[in-house]
């Protein structure tokens, strides 16, 4: 238990010896519960971001907290969308309410910095206005020395280890859902949670540039992918896992820890 | 993978043959990221109200669903108080609005009951009104053939085992939090995140028989706890475990599998 | 008017005078309106409270506020439920929005202590959310002057006295629902409003340790009461209001009049 | 009791026994906890509200619910300000839920119009607004056969009224709070409750056309009143009230007693 | 685009210059998109709100921003109702949101007054209750440098132009919807938008005095208008325009410009 | 006024017409209040939008509805951040409840399709969620004969438009802000609103792949641009408004005006 870096496994005394030190940084990892065809287990968005939080959690000698498991509604665009079953999903003012709590309880505990970690694509900007809704009650503006970070872990993805996972052109970020790139990963990183005999290959969905709501069911795939995941492969999860990983641990280190806070890389 | 019985492990696919029955039930845990002494980790009430569920669903044949990882903000008389450090709390409205997200997305995927399993004493009121609220929204009333059911674990704790596990008598649900029967439940389902060399005894907190906000922080003691976990073991958790999981997997299966929707038991 | 004790009845030069001392205490009753059964009338959780608001804020040289007289919505567990006509209740977030409001108001004007009187069960968690919430907005936190308690009137009724009121053995407050307590502090403080001739007698609910939505209706007795009023009398409604005035008075003498702030008892 | 008005006094039964007709009628006071000068209590709207719906119930054969007794913000242009003490107020988001329950609460009860009997002018906007959002959540529309009405009191001042009451000529309702109106309404209804000898005479006040937040107390007259009192008498209150009575349950009868749903008078 | 005074003409560095002086005004127009009969168009709210704003912005070297072109649900008997096709409205949470955030917005640029600048009956109250949130958000209390103003430009319409207008006597602002006023001023400033072949003449709409919900249809007129236009002319919109435009510079004036801030004028 | 597709310019008769087919189709420009160096007037994002707008509907013979003229805060990495003097924000509660309120308004008048066609890159995920909102609350789900499309122009620059207006290469969309696309469509469209001589060249931003909250203010370039407009033309700005209206009216027709609701393109 002492080399955990999960929260809910430390005791609070041993946690706020951690905070003592005025530099704790809490990964707070961000994923859904999301159908990801049949190939990958519905949690496959918060495990990833989770893996990714603890890896960089040992690197930076910070803590991760428990994840937020269930995300924004799945967009047809970007995952299908929210009418497939096992999309269990919450509204704007749900998410946006986590995030601003979280935001509020870490800071006020003494926590430095906050970083989520978001492994969900339409997440994003409701973590951000929860974020931004906190600080501003909190009253914390620039030149604070606590500060939230938000990314999400397909940014630190480089055009070279893209290059080398997708040999045949990267299909766009957009349609990467329960594709190569994500049963890469969960190859490398969970393999007994992905089965690969019921993998079905096809060409990527071509989905208009607006959305439409409702939904038009038949827009999305039978499988629920929108690209293939064939192709796919432990090394590529290696590979993937591995630069994120070197990357955004040093960008974060380079922004959270040797850096006097207020002033820029 | 197969025989798991958490939803984030399922493909899509497995979960909607599981939902063709009608018949589906799922669990979710319920729980809080809170102080809980020197000796039990912050994240006890999530852990134990995961372990209830997944031995229940294992009887029934239901599925659990991710914990709600977060719990409503902790009382002094409940729970030492919302100041101390590792208490992460989320407000009334996160808490209604997740609750309210989820019953709606599960009964609208066709899940025929949702079952929450309460771990946190201060999360009760607010998951009520999460489900009360979902299912006005859903049109859904008496004599429906879906429902949702809550409960904390510790209401199904009989009177015999109480009598066993506090053998000078019962000190009372209210100042239960990190003594016995939370440390006895964790010695027995997850030893190695219990460490009983850090444990203090002591007196039980004498508390106001009104809530003072703010509090005065002085009347929580210093370990966080309400009252001793000295007298806490393995063999007692065992019981206690067993006991419950017994008589909650009874009165759900006669609630939920027997009876025929709308008529009492 | 002069003696009056209601806010209602003071002009506000008066108000202000009392609130010059810097001492004012402030209590709010919370009741409210739900079916009673056939024998007592549809308020009697607000006219409860506001006696015992009275009393006490005669005993403390304290004021009475208008009460909140519509309350959470009516559990099966603890108020029959709330889909029995007679029954009007708030959703969680008005209830909320009240009790922050009142606090929010009261603390501005500067009145030193708020103290709400709840009279119905349900009340209790949205009433702190509420009280929580306006404390954060003002910035008011452990150590300062001004404060607000929040209790049920039943949690001052002394073992003691449950032996005297139930010499059977007490069946709990959980289903203490037009039972022998209410319909007692009834006929002694409001006989004119009980019609104890339509009293119906019957055995003590029997529910399930969880809650179920939609409800079952069939699980709540007929007369909407969890347990009997058989046996209620004047005089121990007389007997319970004494000693809960006393009681409470006591308390809140203790720990608001001769306490510095932020100290505890 | 069986001949109250009063929700708050009837038993569950003999209200389900009104509710049978399913011609039932509940009024709603709605009022404020406001500074009313020195010679008027704070509870005047409340008050005043609650006797013109009593009365009126008593002609129509109808109920009368517990008063809404906080009202919206006192504005400075018509009630002296919300920075009076005294002055206790809701914001928008609470009055707006307060109505919406309400409305809510009662209609899925059976009652068939609820009517909002107003006394605080501020309140008005914020009713509506809880009733049309309670009426899209209930699917009711035109033509149906429930329905809400919203009015304030003093609409039903007539001219020839206004004439006797104010023989200098009527100063307008926008300085009508503590003036010649509620005075003499209060002095005819509740004469224990004023005390004309702590009345201070002077000119009404002149406020500009526009509203200044924050507001400039000085604007606000010493009294806390807008117009003078000065000529109030029991007898004018009693036409006042006499003559409201009678318009007022006039029109309430043609347009809810004999007309048919959905039909313009 | 230099002389504008619409910010949204102005580059941002412009704008910054404008606020370098300390005394920015900024006057938000705000109006509907409502019937307004078959002779004017939907904007006629917002148009005029924005023509009275822009002239008043010119009299004091004041900044136009964009309008709030969507208003609060039309109510029968101040605009004909909200089941009029045409009329496309927000309900109040919307509306006192839009208002918060832009008084929360331009105060913290530095913005000394904001003046909204009201051309729609129905908005009052939530603007006035956005403005009072936001004030009460960003600390700005009595005395303050900064400040915020509401008005209706109806309200400065003098007792010598109505009488010029209405000759035969004022029917009264209550149903002037779509009536001599708003189709003289739209005569006056955009006559191209008006079509007086279309206006259709009749008596005034004679309305309950309550509010009754769902609204009666066949209450309103067939046109829409409570009023007729007959009687309307570009002359009449002159006046209106010209003393309005001039008392609301003057009181404008003498409240922003001269007179110290915090001081009554 | 007879030719305007605005509704601000319609009367309620004739876009009753309108309505009258059963196929009518608005759009709504959704834009921002936000700084874009000091060459484009705050207002680019809306008038922009809403000349696309405008420019389509003739082509389909749709409405163009007011736009929404304030957007979601502007963050760092797409708009230069929030805390600019200029940019004048909404939160995400206000815009959701805009885009629902709009979207519920304009489907109940009987409007076919309503689109959105945003201008304001960090606007999109709220109006998600207001127009999903919308179409919950009114109970239409897929293969209903009504829908809501939402898209961003920029989507609908071709790649070989892309590679004339950028022929060095496209710096990518997430700092297009007051760069070359959209100084080009405003001295296209715009002329006079924009001032090249006030244009500053410089390097593109580097911004992290990560948000940082507060922003680190440094970070955003002098000018508020994160990309030079250097390089822009009217002839580009020409080429660019064309080749998009021309596939996004053709997208559109495609979708709403050929094809039978709920059928797949």
């Amino acid at each position: 238990m002492d080399t955990s870096v999960f929260l809910e496994d430390l005791d609070a005394f041993a946690y706020r010896e951690a905070l003592a030190s005025g530099e704790t940084i809490v990964l707070i990892p961000v994923g859904s519960l999301e159908q990801h065809g049949p190939h990958l287990p519905l949690g496959t968005d918060t495990i990833l971001s989770t893996h990714f939080a603890e890896a960089v959690a040992r690197r930076l000698g910070a803590l991760v907290a428990q994840p937020i498991a269930y995300g924004y509604k799945s967009q047809q665009k970007s995952g299908g969308g929210n009418h497939l079953s096992g999309t269990t999903s919450l509204d704007g003012a749900a998410l946006i309410g986590i995030a601003r709590n979280l935001v509020k309880s870490f800071l006020n505990q003494g926590v430095r910095h906050v970083v989520f970690v978001n492994g969900h694509f339409e997440n994003y900007q409701f973590l951000y206005e929860g974020i931004d809704l906190a600080l501003e009650e909190l009253g914390i503006g620039p030149g604070a020395g606590q500060s939230v970070l938000l990314l999400s872990y397909w940014d630190f993805v480089s055009q070279e280890t893209l290059a080398q996972v997708y040999p045949d052109g990267f299909p766009g970020w957009e349609i990467e859902h329960g594709g190569v790139l994500e049963t890469s990963l969960m190859l490398h990183l969970e393999p007994a949670r992905v089965d690969m005999d019921r993998l079905v290959d096809g060409p990527a969905a071509v989905l208009p540039r607006f959305d439409r709501l409702p939904v038009v069911p038949e827009r999305t795939p039978a499988t629920g992918c929108l690209s293939s995941a064939a192709g796919s492969s432990a090394a590529k999860g290696e590979l993937l896992h591995g630069q994120v990983v070197e990357d955004l641990s040093l960008d974060l280190a380079g922004e959270l820890l040797t850096v006097p806070a207020g002033v820029p890389a």
